[in-house]
């Protein structure tokens, strides 16, 4: 594949930004702000960019592939079901704390909740790709005989995601030091209350 | 008590700043936003508040006192230990649902994470605060002889807040329907985790 040096800008451009919004904000990410940030001029980004929703949402696609690279693969790699479940948990962990400004999902849901429009939308699916993508784990593990027959997926694969914004306020906030072990002290409670006994 | 004119007028700005905040942030709330949003003069709201730090610290203190008013008080009516967390968990949904744009804490939380200054440190405060009234819950439960010997409240505290910020983002952003009852499970299954068996 052939990657033109236009495409190696905007994809740079386009990680730039994501690290911007983790910390200032999708909201606060306009096309002038970047430019200042970046030092390009800001005509040039908008002839990239065209709008600042355009913008926001291609930042938040960025993020999604990033996501899908360093979580949701490498935690399909693993076995289905519990192990699966552990893996993914592990890596958004990970993806927590190596994002300069926390995990912009997290602070994109915060800011957009009351924003209606094209940004809530595509968030709102992420949000539930996710979701499913953790109630699939319970559903497989419940196959696999791992969890208890009849086990709620959507149920745990909700306790689940709040934990991990339990993980993020008490990490990134309160720069709580037990923030991990909580927060795996959560989990492993979770994964039992669903074994199979 | 006498109220002057003044302070019910500075109240009345407050509480409105303090809605406007939870909907745009308490970041995109300067002093020349508020005035246009309750039509009154810029250079009068300066008089008033002299920075927008100041303003926000002072919305801060004002969400404060009608949590203090709307969870904590009513909730420290109910007897000590289990009732009392129940009676805390069941006011902080209805705080959480109350308010046009949410809870202006977890909102603030993403919003300062990466923000050094006084409205940070004043925040952090805050949500120490409650966190050692939701341990204290657990303590005296422990006291009482609900909750097992050697209970861990500290962790109690955190996944219970973990729980609350998962019901903010299943309620708000994904108006998700089972947001209460997916919530009131998890809640459940957390005390009953710590129940003396």
């Amino acid at each position: 594949m052939i990657v033109t040096k236009g495409e190696l800008t905007r994809q740079a451009i386009l990680e730039r930004a994501m690290d911007l919004a983790t910390q200032i904000g999708l909201e606060g990410l306009s096309i002038g702000r970047l430019a200042e940030d970046l030092k390009l001029s800001k005509s040039g980004l908008f002839a990239h960019f065209k709008s600042k929703e355009t913008l926001q949402l291609q930042v938040l696609e960025t993020a999604r592939q990033q996501f899908v690279e360093r979580v949701v693969k490498p935690g399909l790699t693993a076995p289905r079901g519990e192990p699966r479940l552990r893996a993914f948990f592990e890596r958004w962990l990970t993806w927590g704390r190596e994002n300069p400004g926390g995990c912009l999902f997290v602070n994109t849901a915060i800011e957009f909740d009351d924003r209606p429009g094209s940004v809530r939308e595509s968030l709102v699916q992420d949000q539930r790709d996710w979701l499913d993508q953790l109630a699939n784990g319970v559903r497989a593990g419940t196959q696999e005989g791992q969890f208890a027959p009849g086990s709620d997926a959507e149920q745990f694969a909700h306790e689940l995601y709040g934990m991990m914004l339990g993980w993020h306020h008490a990490a990134r906030l309160l720069r709580e030091p037990q923030a991990d072990e909580r927060t795996r002290v959560a989990f492993e409670a979770l994964l039992d209350r669903y074994r199979r006994k």
